[in-house]
């Protein structure tokens, strides 16, 4: 972030979006966790906000008086460098603090940093800023993903909102993109943010390949489904193979076959499925066996980032086949932000892109999300390569 | 419950009384389940609500129309005869409904429920009604030892009311009763409510035994911890042992040792441990261990039922030897109602008694409840026999 | 046992015995665990010896030179006072020692006793010596149940041996023997051999009841299957009802389906089902679910006590409603062998009678057995009471 | 195989090796499978042999008679193609069919392969055999490290053979190779056997990097756990700081702290650790940990292919940094052969090189092994780069 945008505007701009969010809430709805993955939002609001306590204002803002001592405990994620915390899998136990006490809190820390940034401008305080705003940006995602997991699993299959757009359609014919054999290189190379695993320019050598301009679209996960695709084990990895049958996994998450007609929770209720709506909420293990069953595959993450400029992306999180590892070079930060994205590297799939949950400026050609195999409540998609 | 009471009224007050039980929450904690054996308190307002219109104004109110068909699944908690439900380890998984429409709930069954005594009056109806607000009263039992795990959980270990009062000192010396040998009746006689588990008024013949006059207290809990009750394997039954292993217990539910100094968690906060009052939240393994270390025995529920007047009891669930069992000439009653006792039968052990959470009007001599040796989130205490 | 019998000769019978049972085997079936509950063969042959090194040579034969260090702690089974062992689910992990060096290790012991008592005659050493011997007579009960285990979970279906008989019919019409109201005298009252918790032989109320004379047949069984008893909640306890479902159980062990017809593994291979003999290897939660369909209950160790004179018994290890418990005035014994039996009286079932697998002089009117409710491998049956 | 060498003969030897490696057992060593990724030693003779028969004989050999039908099923890995087949976890409970019947089952298979191939000449029966062949090969070195899994988790600790030599020392002093950037040709490309997982010889772009020449030693894996490797979370995955918690790890698998002095147990029994001698039994984990401790990283598979002329190696498996993922162009073959190596590419990590337990002729430049990063029953071992 440079000195000559508004850094504080953006961060105002970033806690205000993050509270509209969650806006049609119902009190209840920030507090429960159905699964390890998800958190309730109630502990998102928090923890965006004891990130910007922990990492600017404790150590750089004289006479800062911390909200509560307890919060740390509460609020902290994963970083072993700042000490104990609740077990992830207890966030949904927590009934205290209260969503009251959370706004306090998230308006005291706000006020605080407008305090600090009016007074104090260098050029390192800015970069802290922006790791802090570009953080509660990826948790302005996953209050979005684990929103809608909290909604969709319950019974009563409330609605979130009518506004939110989940269903983009693809209106472009599917075309294959002929890409050359040649040296490419990949990783971050301006000036603007990025995180650590984006660093690292480097070259890599690619043989051609053709890539699918559009999603996979429900039309045509529909026909792998029909084709039986859920009942053909040389589609699947061996892993796969186990985790479709321990959990009977038959379709993407969220989707109910009723009457013989297939819907889909989505934010705006419980809705018939869309043909020509890319897919989503399928885990890697899915589309991998989709494109077996093409006779194709996942692109690379580097395919992926060669490619992108020739076709439109951003409505799903992409799967691919490459493994999350570091970069030639990488380096970890020193301290507590270097548990940012190294210690993770390691049996997870990178996806490129972006998706209608991805909060405008935050994603780009070069950024690198990453999930385990089995996950599929983010807005994942993929495209396919032959 | 015979016409000449005002079944109407005291369903009325009951009915406020759970209310009044939740009045000092907050939304929140009406929501979470820490674990499987706790229920959030917004189920066991619905689930209260959801039996008197299953059970009663569903087949008996002409033109009752059912509040939420949805709610069924929602707040049935065991019944098979009545369909599928949420199954329990998913209750706090649920922010929906919200606190707000199960008061609605609650509000619309209860009229209906007013409704239909204030026209109709008949003793079938009154036997169920009955047995509704009995249930109820148990629930709030629950209720409160729920609510209590739920705050003394959380790392705030926020006070629930300074006006519950769980901390009866034992004022009296300890004293052996001695008790004759011979046969004695045991079950329920008279026509007041019970359950069907205290039925089949029957023989026993007991040996000379002397039990104590009072509840063993803190002091003397300290006292067995101290002597290395804990790690003397002797002591325990092999079950009991692993179980102290594996969840390395080493004092009762909610103690706190902070500068050496014992403390435990109380419906008020956190408060020193007071000597005199009954030791209480431990298991019957800790029961029998503590018993054990004396030389001495827990009575059985016989035994207790034999000598119960010649001493205090209600501030502490008892725990006894005897294994949860039905009395000779047990029957279970048919359909739905058949299911609330008979079926728990095994692997449990009988508490007599009653307790500070537990209702007036709610416990009698006969009465027995029942817990898996391991559990301690009640308020449990003994007594001893030699 | 008094000084009147040849204590030795008792001694070397039951040794030759233990490896009589043994002598069908491959080496290769000594080694195997397929589940906890069931132990190795070459284990029970290296426990039983461990027994008597462990509780008389060491500390009665002088100069004794213990055979191998480490088989204390290979062989230990769970006595806590002797030290550490080999947890009780990796017996099935150790190839070594071999079978080889356990037969020695077994001769050597014997001889070791047998000069022991060529030399040295008083009574404690007696009560040590009937201990063990009864141990060992014990084990070679579970060494049959667990090696059918081993043979019958084996896709090849072994057959044991052709002279085993397992098989007893019931030739006599069934009857129910009508017991009398009153007070019955129940524990072990003789000179003879019993174990601790058998003692304390008391007074017990009994209401009237009948008792079936026979054991429930295959055929009756049969019937209790085809009538859809696995698929009605309302007659299993909710334990039980999670338990068939979780185990997708839809018979008794070893029983298996073919083209329509029942065959059940024996030890002589496997065979069609003969329908008079008594049904085995079910579950107390098969037992009690079938005797709620047949309008009737399991009887109490008590009634079982009091009535056993009047029918044959001795085929089938009876389930009973009773809880395993301490008899009026039991005392554990100091030391190792106080752990024999009272650490288990805590959530498990009392059995009666004996089995075709009980080696003879084993049991007794008063005897106790007892086993977890879904424990099925031992030769289990049941007769009803109503 | 080209048809100038003696296929047959390769067969023969190859058939015999792995008898030999099982002539120190004792029959009770061939049955137990510890944990589930270690195979009873019966169970790698009877599935090495099954293959032979269920892809060649069956098919290929006319009037050939199967050895015994219940064994396909008994002896089937993880070929879904061919059929059900016994849980891999339930291998070790098996007692029958006996060693005996396994090495008659051994000869009756070699015998019919023999007169196959004496009387029928051609390359696709040769390539099957070569295949066959090099997939007893990869059983022969499981065969070892498992062996070395059962005895060395026995509490009596017993020697394998004094034979086998697992300890070589790295002689020559550390030194780093520089490699140059460039583009490296990577993958199988002469006409000598090879796996379908390493075709596809492709291009990439490596950037300079420098390999060390020695594998990490004994000694300097000592520096590491005695500099807190083992408690610095910093150095570790997330997922591997798990693993090092839950699993409780302080040093290499085998490894024993005697009176502080390091021992591990070796097919030769318990010995004292040689210094120089290449550490080994280690995960990913591990070897990722103290890479990261001395500010290097593992090699990717590909700088291991680039660089692997210029040092020795083949005394341990090399753990690299890579994902264990499909070459550009790789096809998975039809049929049951399809899942030889395909259907596990994913959430593993490649490993380059051989070690002590790889046969002769069976390892080469291009060979990528693969494991999950937690396992470390393997010779294991590692280089560094920087």
């Amino acid at each position: 972030m440079t000195l000559t945008d508004s850094p504080l505007d953006f961060f105002l701009e970033t806690r205000e979006h993050t509270e509209n969010i969650c806006r049609p809430l119902e009190i209840e709805d920030y507090v429960v966790q159905p699964i390890v993955d998800v958190s309730p939002p109630k502990w998102h609001l928090g923890h965006t906000t004891w990130f910007f306590e922990e990492f600017i204002l404790k150590p750089h803002a004289s006479g800062y008086k911390v909200f509560d001592e307890d919060f740390s405990f509460v609020f902290n994620s994963y970083y072993e460098t700042v000490g104990k915390r609740v077990i992830r899998s207890d966030r949904g136990n927590l009934s205290r603090p209260s969503v009251d006490s959370v706004y306090t809190y998230r308006a005291y820390v706000t006020g605080a940093m407008k305090s600090l940034f009016t007074t104090t401008q260098n050029q390192e305080l800015y970069n802290l800023l922006e790791i802090g705003i570009h953080h509660e940006k990826q948790h302005q995602e996953l209050l979005l993903t684990d929103i809608k997991f909290i909604l969709g699993n319950n019974p009563l299959l409330p609605s979130y909102s009518d506004n939110f757009k989940e269903h983009p359609p693809e209106n472009t014919a599917q075309e294959w993109i002929s890409m050359e054999e040649g040296i490419y290189e990949i990783g971050h190379n301006t000036d603007a943010f990025c995180y650590d695993n984006e660093l690292g320019r480097h070259k890599v050598y690619l043989h051609p390949f053709k890539i699918s301009s559009n999603l996979i679209t429900n039309l045509e996960y529909i026909e792998f489904i029909e084709a039986g695709g859920y009942q053909k084990f040389d589609l699947w990895h061996a892993q796969g193979w186990d985790w479709v049958n321990q959990n009977q996994i038959s379709a993407p998450l969220y989707w109910h076959l009723i009457d013989g007609v297939w819907y889909n929770y989505t934010l705006n209720g419980l809705k018939k499925i869309t043909p020509n709506t890319p897919v989503t909420h399928i885990s890697y293990f899915e589309a991998f066996a989709f494109a077996q069953w093409k006779g194709c595959r996942l692109p690379t993450e580097f395919e992926w980032e060669a490619s992108q400029s020739f076709f439109p992306w951003g409505k799903r999180w992409e799967w691919t086949e490459s493994a999350y590892l570091p970069y030639p070079n990488y380096t970890k930060a020193d301290g507590a932000l270097g548990e940012y994205n190294g210690k993770f590297m390691v049996n997870q799939k990178v996806l490129r892109g972006g998706s209608v949950a991805t909060p405008i400026r935050h994603t780009r050609p070069t950024y690198r999300n990453f999930f385990q195999t089995d996950l599929r409540w983010q807005y994942t998609g993929f495209r396919i390569v032959k």
